[in-house]
C-alpha cells in the first residue's frame, strides 16, 4: 500500500477524428487510415528535435474520459472477465495510455500522425521514439489474445470506424 | 500551456539488480540475465489474473531517480544533443519510464522478470501485455538510432553490466 502521489502536467494534446469513446479503435493496428496530430505545448518544442527520424512514436497519455479503475474488466475482443493488467482496458488504477502511431511529420510544435487509436482532445504525457532494435519483440505467448481469430480481432478492433484506407 | 495536474499513485514496486542508475542497463534489450519483480500491493494482485499468459509484458514506471526534465539531452548511446522525445533519457518533462520485461512466473502478488533494465525500487504505475499481433511493427526509420553499430550499442546499453547471461 503506498501514500505517495505522483504528479504529472499535460505536454500537449492530441487530435483525431475519434469523439466518442464507444467507436475509437481499441488499437493502433486496427486504426490504419485514422490521421490525427499532437499539439505539443510550444514551450515543450525544443524537445522534437531528431524526432522526425522514426517512422514509429510511443505516445503516453492519460485516459481523461475513463470511469473508476477496475481489477477485473471485459476486454473489448472477448466476452470474458480478465485481469486488468492482462488487458488494454482504459479503466485501470492508473489510466495511462500507450499507442504506437505512425509518423507523417512533424511541423514546429505539431506531429501529423497515422493509425490514431486515440480519442480527440486527450492530454499527452510524452512521446518516445520507437526502435525496432529495442521493441520489436519475439513475443512467444500471447496470452488469452491468441484464443482470438484474426477476423474477429479486426472487426471488434477497429469498433465501426468506416473512415480512412480499408484495412 | 495547460495548468491541469494529473496524479497517480503506485501500484507497487520493481525489485532489481541495479542499484546505480548510472550501472543499469539502458533498454531491455541489453539486459538479457538481469532478474528482477514486480511486488505488487495486494490490493491490486486481482488484476493480475490472466497475465502469466504472456511472455512479455510492458512496465510504465516513474523515473523516482531522475533529475529534472530537460528538452536536449545527450542519449547514453551517441555524444551528440538530440530532442529528448527522440530519446528514452529519464530526464523528461514527466519522467516515465517504458520497458518491455520478459515475465518468468507470477506468484500471488509477484511478477518474476527477466530483462529488467529498472533501477531497484521504481514505483510501478502499470501493467500491459505485450502482444505480437499490436505492438510488434515493422519500424522502417529508426531515426539517429539507425546510425549506430550494434557492437558500439550493446557496449553502451549494457553499462559495465557483467551479471547474469553473457548476451
Amino acid at each position: 500500500m503506498s501514500d505517495s502521489t505522483i504528479v504529472y502536467r499535460p505536454i500537449g494534446v492530441i487530435h483525431s477524428e475519434h469523439v466518442m469513446a464507444e467507436k475509437t479503435p481499441i488499437q493502433s493496428a486496427y486504426a490504419k487510415g485514422c490521421k490525427g496530430w499532437v499539439e505539443l505545448f510550444p514551450e515543450f518544442a525544443e524537445g522534437l528535435l531528431d524526432v522526425k527520424g522514426f517512422s514509429h512514436i510511443y505516445l503516453i497519455y492519460h485516459f481523461h474520459q475513463a470511469g473508476p479503475g477496475k481489477l477485473k474488466v471485459k476486454p473489448f475482443l472477448q466476452d470474458i472477465d480478465r485481469g486488468v493488467f492482462a488487458t488494454r482496458s482504459p479503466h485501470r488504477p492508473n489510466p495511462i495510455g500507450l499507442s504506437v502511431v505512425e509518423l507523417i511529420g512533424c511541423e514546429g510544435n505539431v506531429l501529423h500522425l497515422d493509425c490514431v487509436d486515440i480519442l480527440d482532445g486527450t492530454p499527452l504525457l510524452d512521446i518516445k521514439p520507437y526502435t525496432a532494435k529495442f521493441d520489436r519483440i519475439d513475443a512467444t505467448r500471447n496470452g488469452w489474445q491468441d484464443d482470438i481469430d484474426d477476423e474477429t480481432a479486426r472487426q471488434r478492433g477497429r469498433r465501426n470506424y468506416t473512415g480512412g484506407d480499408a484495412l
